[in-house]
């Protein structure tokens, strides 16, 4: 092994050795940078060089690219020590990507204690909290005094993420009973029993299978910065700290944005996303909601003979469906927020209609007004000539405006309720979504007006 | 000021007493979840009940409402103490929600150094580190011991928010020059020097005047609990702890998909906006992009003549003008992103046109397939017949929907970095607002391609 490293640095320029030494004077994040920006190879032998205790927190860095490659290269007793010495959180991630067989050859030789660790946390599923959270924690028993709990967090701290707080639980059962931050450990008397010292407030707790969002909620709401997950028994089995808690967060808001664009998201950097993969994430649904506006077209060959009547009419299809779908979209991003911070539950359905249905309503009378004006306008002063009928065309656009935003407001309300209540993601009825189902409808309200507007004297 | 307080609890039914200690052995915020839910009278009347130092707690949580009112209703020492112990910036929120009146006379009676500290406070711009800094920090000079610190920080605790990080300045000029956690300050011995205990990294630090996102960026890259803002001279004048960012981030998150969603951010809860508020963040914007999308008439107006001899053109309007927008709409999602989490930078706005515009290109020849084989399909099985020149049509729309879908990614993925160049926020570049810019050139799109590739026969 001491053979394997040295046959390494046989062959390597002493520039990698002298960049290992200002790496770990630099922050984590600032020394992750650099090695991303490294070729492949200079970057396996700067890890030989790092000390062992450097080289495992920039593994526990998500943004230290290449971390799997890299440990299947480096000679094998240094990556098992440096997936030894990881958060058990971040070397799950990094063993999902490794090919099987290295997987194998490296879980083989972990200690008992990681290798447990890993397998209880892959089987949680994505975005739970099972998947955000490390299981070195530090609990001591109720019995402890607070001296006795402060030598024990010393003694463990090396190999805990956060020690701001200490989880007390019951000496036979394990059952957490209460939780101390160290805040409230140093103002303690040494002597005092830990669970007296605690704030006698049950700590929030949540599952390994609580939703990453609500996760956030909580430490929102409570200001936490870590919080115990436990199972059934109450015992503690992991916690989630705050930087995951942001990390998760802005990960959630790429997925939103990305699926608010019409699209499947890409947990890539833009810049590292190859042409390929940017096509098939943006194809898919491109195509769908293509295909879902070719009624648009079966609409309007059902209404040909009155567009060929009344070409004028043609003049507004585009004014009419996109205000519909503009007004679906401020509805749809309303409530998918409302939704996301439990300022409305999924039971509010019905009191979100009443509110949405007259706003889109008064919406649309706020446009049709406009479009009446524009037509008037236009009219007299000589712009274009809509025929001696021009006022019941005008008014034809505002009855189809305020039906088609009343529409679009109403639909855009109601489709988040409806995916949450089918299990998908509310932000998947996003503005694109709800414009293409918008498109077809409102062109069937406005030919349906015009019908009956203009019946006798232009159709 | 005493018989104030006797005064008011005469009246009181023993309930609210009751209450009150009952709400002092919860969750500060379920607590306030509580006292919201409280008729006026009843919440200021539990506050008149609840120990000092809870009360407190209470009002340092932005989710309490009425906070201001509640304070301008409770006896005045009261309301001063409250103030006085108060973190300086939620009490800065809640003094610029008063009217102006209890404002000076409350203001007259706070703690000359909570008076400094407001008025600082409420002069750094919304969205800034200073609007969300709290000005209670821990700092020692760079001669204690580990002990003395140690002593110090149990001294002033009370009065301050964190007390994880402890900032090491030098003795003359008070100048920051390094950060100790509260987990070293414990291992280390009691006898060291402070400076000689802290880590040899420089710490992360920021200005009053960095933007809110970035400091989120700063948080996420480096796993920080908080951070230190100093002025030019390198002085700590406050710090950033990570609950702010959360709630930053979370306001972030409903700015932009408000913003997305084509209207102005509405920052109450959904259920609490009133119907002319609702209308008003609304209108403005579905106004400004109806009027915008008047030009798609115009537009039409002028291709009048081509729409009459070739009423087939008309069918697929919808159909074209909504894929230009779902492919900008993808393009500007993507690129907001990116720019928000710094992944690319304003320079970059080349590289991304080279990427988006063939991407787009391609996406466009994708759907333009599937639009031919449709119009062959339906022309091969009779479900509607196009006439003699149907493949002279479908060729038609193949090149309409390269042509438009392509330039929908070209200008989804370039207004980002306009609205950024012109000092806006990405995020306006939304994906209804390009959606209305794309349509507008999709239809002179296609009426070019049809005026030159239908010439001689359908026109």
């Amino acid at each position: 092994m001491i053979n394997h490293i040295s046959d390494l640095s046989h062959s390597l320029p002493t520039s990698v050795e002298a960049l290992a030494k200002r790496l770990s004077k630099l922050h984590y994040a600032d020394a992750v940078d650099i090695v991303n920006r490294l070729e492949f190879d200079d970057a396996v032998h700067v890890f030989v060089y790092l000390p062992i205790e450097y080289a495992i927190k920039l593994f526990d860095k998500p943004e230290l690219q290449r971390s799997a490659k890299i440990l299947e290269a480096l000679p094998n007793e240094h990556a098992v020590s440096i997936l030894n010495g990881m958060s058990a959180d971040e070397a799950t991630d990094v063993f999902q990507e490794m090919d099987n067989q290295t997987r194998q050859r490296l879980f083989a030789q972990l200690q008992p204690v990681t290798r447990t660790e890993l397998k209880n946390l892959t089987s949680y599923p994505q975005h739970s909290a099972g998947a955000l959270m490390t299981t070195e924690f530090i609990a001591v028993p109720s019995n402890y005094t607070v001296q006795h709990t402060l030598d024990y967090i010393c003694e463990v701290e090396r190999t805990r993420e956060t020690v701001y707080t200490t989880y007390i639980v019951a000496p036979g059962t394990s059952e957490l009973l209460s939780a101390i931050s160290l805040r409230r450990l140093i103002l303690a008397k040494p002597d005092d029993n830990v669970l007296d010292a605690a704030q006698h407030i049950k700590p929030v707790i949540i599952t390994a299978l609580t939703d990453r969002e609500e996760v956030a909620r909580l430490f929102r709401r409570y200001d936490l910065l870590s919080v115990p997950v436990v199972n059934g028994d109450k015992q503690v089995i992991g916690l989630v700290t705050v930087d995951d808690v942001l990390d998760a967060m802005t990960e959630e808001m790429n997925e939103n944005t990305h699926r608010f664009g019409g699209m499947e998201t890409i947990d890539q950097p833009y810049m590292r996303t190859n042409f390929l993969d940017m096509l098939k994430k943006r194809s898919g649904w491109l195509s769908i909601l293509f295909i879902a506006e070719m009624f648009t077209a079966t609409a309007l060959q059902f209404f040909e003979g009155e567009l060929e009547k009344a070409i004028v009419l043609a003049l507004f299809l585009p004014l009419i469906t996109s205000s519909g779908g503009n007004s679906g979209s401020q509805a749809t991003s309303l409530i998918i927020r409302a939704l996301a911070l439990r300022e409305i539950t999924l039971k509010d359905w019905r009191k979100v209609i009443t509110r949405e249905l007259p706003t889109g309503l008064a919406l649309g009378a706020i446009l049709g007004i406009i479009g009446f004006i524009r037509i008037a306008v236009w009219q007299y002063t000589g712009i274009y000539d809509y025929g001696p009928h021009w006022p019941l065309i005008a008014f034809t656009i505002f009855c189809t405006l305020v039906a088609v935003v009343g529409f679009g407001s109403f639909i855009g309300s109601i489709l988040p309720f409806v995916m949450k209540m089918l299990g998908f993601d509310p932000a998947s009825a996003s503005a694109p979504f709800i414009a293409t189902f918008v498109d077809v409808t409102g062109i069937i309200i406005y030919f349906s007006f015009a019908a009956i507007l203009l019946a006798g004297t232009l159709l």
